[in-house]
């Protein structure tokens, strides 16, 4: 899994742009995320793919020569620290309530909604620790997820 | 501002397509994210945007007529719960380290990397915690900045 992480003019069409090229060579995107940087006038994509070394060699290639496109960089498991967020409500009355909440507490997450039949959760980590969390709370029925897509920044090197 | 939650086929191309009518109509999209839901052939895109009723109207109609959309649903602050997370890169050494750790402490952010010079910093919330978060952090030296983009659930109506 390679996460691309792309700084891009803030305009519109630039995010129609770079996902129409990538759908028109039938690459295979995992999640995209796009938000502001601490700059207005720019956006940062971030985009995780599935593919070898030498496809996302030619996606870096292609991707780089869009005139919106300041700056692309490669990030892994090794090089970067990624994130996801989901929202998840899931079934949950006097039977299983507990549980639940017991799980959300292992992984940190928070419960930011209940009634008597569910409750809402947020989690925030990386892709391993959200397959772990989901593996786990899936034992439960859920009833509706988001998910925002990872972002990543590059971490610090010292070896 | 007002949110769009989309239920879309999960199949290359449907991102452009959806952002492509975006872009074309000229409307100004503040954030998008994307992932996977419950059901893997589903995605949800998450668009929150700033315009007049009569635009979103416009908006929803026009979306709504795309093939790959199976539904859409028109979220604000009353009807859902919103957050989106950030990773951010701050200016951090002995002088200014334990004020950063004391705002990460009030606004429940998490500090998931400490070097010499910087902390990079995971937060999690609606907009206007994250309003408040960066209104006091960015008293200090945001050297990187990425954001998902905000996703959103229903939340249970009780009157």
């Amino acid at each position: 899994m390679t996460t691309l992480s792309l700084i891009v003019d803030n305009s519109a069409g630039v995010l129609t742009r770079v996902s129409g090229l990538i759908a028109r060579r039938g690459f295979n995107i995992d999640s995209l995320a796009v938000g502001t940087t601490q700059e207005p006038s720019l956006s940062r994509i971030t985009i995780v793919v599935s593919c070898d070394e030498a496809t996302v060699t030619q996606m870096v290639d292609q991707i780089s020569k869009l005139y919106c496109v300041k700056s692309i960089t490669v990030l892994d498991k090794g090089t970067a620290k990624s994130r996801e967020l989901m929202l998840l409500r899931v079934q949950a009355d006097a039977q299983n309530r507990n549980d639940i909440i017991g799980i959300c507490n292992i992984f940190e997450a928070r419960i930011i909604e209940a009634t008597a039949d569910s409750v809402m959760i947020e989690f925030a980590g990386d892709l391993e620790k959200e397959a772990a969390f989901m593996s786990i709370i899936s034992q439960h029925k859920i009833l509706e997820l988001a998910r925002t897509g990872v972002i990543a920044l590059a971490k610090q090197q010292y070896i």
